[in-house]
């Protein structure tokens, strides 16, 4: 649950970044910074049955992504200082999506090989929806490391639950992967 | 049920220009007029765990589709007499699927911030999809008032259902608002 | 199910292609084969409510979007030979996914009109997603043949299904028209 808010709130700002570097008005930005965060989570829920997704029915998701919105519209030269902040986010909101969708896919009872997929999807699936709504080509299908990592991440946790280690122990070497 | 008709009528409606304006031929009108038209409510019906939509198992959806693509099609002079019919569309679809998305929401026990959430995103789900297909960043990223009022439409349903208000006179009010 | 799979490896054929051309490494052509391989399969489970899709519950699509992938990057020259392959694997993969989409959802009792719609989904939902990812305008919206085809092949399917004939004769039929 930390990892996925976590997740969110990261992706949330890679979007608002992208939103205000195209020069979004402050309502286009909050979509844009919904749209990022959670983009992946709700494809993942769709896609295991888990209706309606936590995204939706749970205000806190909500919440998180209006509030990195805000942050990057208000504060972005703050942001702005890190070198490429967008690629930054991604790698760290990937990282923990990865780990949270996997260890969810895993509790609904789907294969090791469909959690695998399912966790990289939900880390990949927010920056793919962020660069098509903007019309740039997703940064996943350039940058080789981006689903490399996200796979590997995934993979890290669904191992870990097969050799029945401590859930928790398996995500955090999943994310810092 | 009228609303949410209405709705993937004028959607449609937009999406049919959209892609006159293009210069797709006939099917790419159709397909475009569908997509437009039932892309939010589709995402709704997905996501409140209704399937399958009610864009695919009521064909009054796709016979309202196909009407609205042929009429913008052979008579595109006259709908292209109104000043900007796109946005004219899509402030009418918008209005009428925010308070059927909201309302559906509810009947089917999501809490009121989600139903809220989804009667926007049915709103502006079917302006997103159009515009994704035809290369454009989507209105609702760069019209503040866009989203703005799908969220307020949503909302006024939402508190008025609360308020144990009669659901017609609701949905009226939001619509209107 | 064989033309499930076979629409699947000649969809992710198109997707590869497509990622090759716009010069993205092999980890990128292996994400736009499978996006290309499985979107349409992935909506229409969704949409009928079989969660989680076969897409991701099955390891045999992902292997067949894999292989179809790395066959497309090692050999491009080979399948360069070819004259406009997207198109003709297009062509393929949507005759093939119009009839599996069909089939699947009259199987889990949708309607007549229903089933079409799906199995036309089914068949252009790769290729929409591959022409976004990748920006370009959708084949489907500027080739008129295209949706027809899908649409076709999916009704002889339902029709074949309504006069009691057997279904594997049915599903020939509407696959080589």
């Amino acid at each position: 649950m930390a990892f996925d808010l976590g997740g969110t709130f990261v992706f949330a700002l890679s979007g608002a970044t992208a939103g205000v570097k195209h020069r979004l008005d402050l309502f286009g930005v909050l979509v844009l910074s919904f749209a990022a965060g959670n983009s992946g989570g709700i494809a993942r829920d769709v896609m295991i049955g888990a209706a309606p997704p936590v995204a939706i029915s749970d205000w806190r998701y909500i919440a998180v992504s209006i509030l990195a919105g805000l942050i990057t519209f208000y504060c972005y030269r703050i942001i702005n200082r890190l070198s490429s902040p967008v690629l930054v986010f991604d790698a760290a909101g990937l990282a923990l999506f990865a780990v949270s969708g996997a260890s969810k896919a895993l509790a609904f009872d789907v294969g090791p090989v469909g959690a695998m997929l399912l966790g990289m999807l939900t880390g990949i699936g927010g920056g793919i929806v962020r660069d098509v709504l903007v019309r740039e080509i997703p940064t996943v299908l350039r940058t080789e490391l981006y689903a490399v990592a996200a796979l590997i991440g995934a993979a890290v946790v669904v191992i870990g639950r097969m050799l029945h280690l401590p859930s928790f122990a398996a995500a955090l070497a999943g994310a810092v992967l």
